[in-house]
């Protein structure tokens, strides 16, 4: 299959590249390396070291495994290279990471939430617009996440839900309470790959997925050159990764709050299966599907107590600490979201376990000497600090 | 009460900045003139004369009536714009009508739908961190649209639905079926405003308005130079406005399809009543509320049948036409919206009457040579026409 990796550099996106051309697929990977100046910018970087652009690393992977994946270095904004990549490479499927995905970094100034909903909004109207132009019957396999959801007091169903209503009944998209402005872009998103499908017959699968952990797939362990990103910092870093780095360096685990925040979760290398899955099983022409991706629920807590009890085994000394939540969001919730359809499909998931906790350990501590310890604490907060008053008089 | 008024110099906006001044209110009104430029760069115009521009009008205004309303040409988009406007016009209350207004406008090219949702969420995403920052106690009275609910095969609530769900209950955003990427700009600006009320403590009233009708308000009728805008193309006409002016010059009233496209609607003076009941009745801080801004309920063969009956009163020979549908839309459907919201704060509504449309046809003959005929037939469609095959050979 002919495949488009929009977002081919990012901690996802190198890996699913590798991951199809590792099984004959014809890989094109497109990047405008976003993430790595957003890094710049505040002065952090990636745990593991991830070669010096997207076309070194499509090299290390040609050198060591003899596949091929193009790259374009280029913005999904920009519509005259949009039209050229689908012209070019006639895509069968895209696979879109190509957008700004922290909640965090929309958070951090007016510019940033604005630029976050541009980048994202108009790089995915420029796919949909390229799909029907120039690849009608491709199909889109687009992340989302669990995020557009929110924490309703109802079970979370994969992007639709039957509603009977005053005698009468229809099966409409599952209401959406994003908790930031990055997560609101998802929405937007999702809104606008619903309508395109509607109205031009288009294909598409949203994959609204949970918070992914893990530092290794098959791929990346074939050479050192081939690692993906690992980010732990306040902006790109997540739960459970940050956790298993915190725990490497001494540092005490930071649960936001009270820590009763339940989210899905999954494992990176069922993040490129799920990915494949839906590839392989493109829907009809325009229908838009949505497939919740994750393969288990937890509360912050319950990953804190996880990594402790791993960090015993290993010989770790783990402290948990509930900081101050900068977000605002329930810390204490009802939470139950479906996501049997990829199990359909024939997802295998990697269960979370402490055995896997120790491996992402043993892996974090060879680039212990890399971290960024200022980088970790939360700084960004999603509600503008109480205005201190001016003395009066003087 | 210090009232913004964005889109000021439209059909709406420039009716509701001299009804709210004329009720001692201090207005000050902005626009970008985006209106204006999409009708010249399309050969296009409203049919009534408006004046040069708007500080033009607000000086008539002062004129003609002795009040003053600010002006201000400017872009929502311009950030800066933005914050100046907060800093000096310390609004109580915003009514923002400043969007691009139109679905066939979100479908004549890729560069208008994304300029559409560009412009429609950043202007919005502007205004929401102004108020955060410059006036959060003010109250945003947003002008959402009907079209954002689509045509659900249940009853469409205002806003926000219970839905009980495997023994559970929330009350949870109504899911949207937006039909144009124009509808979509205005699904994403209610997701928006949603999360800024709940993270932030904004207050917002989101008026999903029905179609309006109507050439005159109480306001428009003090002077000649005080008249509103009345579009009649296909790019910015809506249903009833056009079929009037088509009865008036003899052209046949263009019912897109089967015609039985049902939507609510309202007469141009009780959105001026319902944006007036919004602003005097803030919701609480951190309530993002919706109402339903529409009077009746009506299908299209039921308005051009109303417009033929007038017309045969009038001595009109009107003629009904079925002309193919550009949109993709259902042209048989459910259709019960509820809107008792505004009317339990009192508004008290004008029917749509064979009357009114009586007196929409004297006004329309007054203009009637400053009608653009060519402007007046569909020609942007939602779906792009079917590629003519390059013969074989030669």
């Amino acid at each position: 299959m002919r495949i488009l990796v929009l977002g081919g550099d990012g901690y996802l996106g190198w890996a699913t590249s590798m991951y199809f051309s590792a099984r004959g697929h014809d890989v094109h990977a497109v990047d405008n390396y976003l993430r790595r100046r957003a890094h710049q910018e505040a002065g952090t970087d990636s745990l593991t070291p991830i070669g010096e652009s997207l076309p070194a690393r499509a090299e290390a992977w040609r050198a060591v495994t003899g596949y091929r994946i193009g790259v374009t270095e280029g913005d999904l904004t920009d519509w005259d290279l949009v039209e050229r990549l689908f012209r070019d490479v006639e895509p069968e499927a895209i696979v879109h990471y190509g957008e700004m995905p922290s909640a965090p970094y929309s958070f951090i100034s007016r510019e940033h939430a604005v630029f976050t909903q541009y980048n994202n909004v108009i790089n995915t109207l420029n796919v949909l617009w390229a799909m029907r132009d120039y690849a009608p019957d491709s199909h889109l396999v687009k992340l989302g996440t669990m995020g557009e959801y929110g924490t309703p007091n109802i079970d979370i169903e994969e992007g639709y839900i039957n509603i009977r209503h005053n005698g009468r009944e229809d099966r409409l998209p599952m209401p959406k309470l994003p908790g930031s402005w990055y997560h609101a872009s998802k929405v937007h998103d999702s809104t606008n790959m619903h309508l395109a499908c509607r109205i031009w017959g288009l294909r598409a699968t949203d994959l609204n997925q949970g918070v992914v952990y893990g530092i290794e797939t098959d791929e990346t362990r074939f050479d050192p050159r081939l690692q993906t990103r690992f980010d732990y910092d306040e902006v790109f870093g997540t739960a459970l990764n940050r956790f298993c780095l915190q725990a490497v360096i001494g540092h005490p685990l930071t649960v936001y709050g009270r820590g009763g925040q339940t989210r899905g979760y999954l494992n990176i290398v069922d993040t490129l299966q799920c990915v494949e899955l839906a590839a392989l099983n493109p829907p009809a022409p325009g229908e838009y599907r949505v497939f919740n991706q994750f393969t288990e629920q937890f509360a912050v807590n319950q990953l804190a107590d996880l990594v402790q009890r791993a960090g015993v085994e290993y010989g770790l000394d783990v402290v948990v600490a509930h900081v101050e939540n900068p977000r605002v969001e329930m810390e204490e919730h009802y939470y139950n979201a479906k996501h049997s359809a990829l199990m359909e499909l024939g997802l295998k998931p990697h269960f979370l376990s402490e055995t896997l906790v120790e491996s992402m350990f043993a892996r974090i501590e060879e680039y212990r000497d890399r971290v960024i310890t200022k980088a970790i604490m939360p700084r960004t907060k999603w509600r503008p600090e109480p205005r201190v008053k001016e003395p009066v008089g003087d």
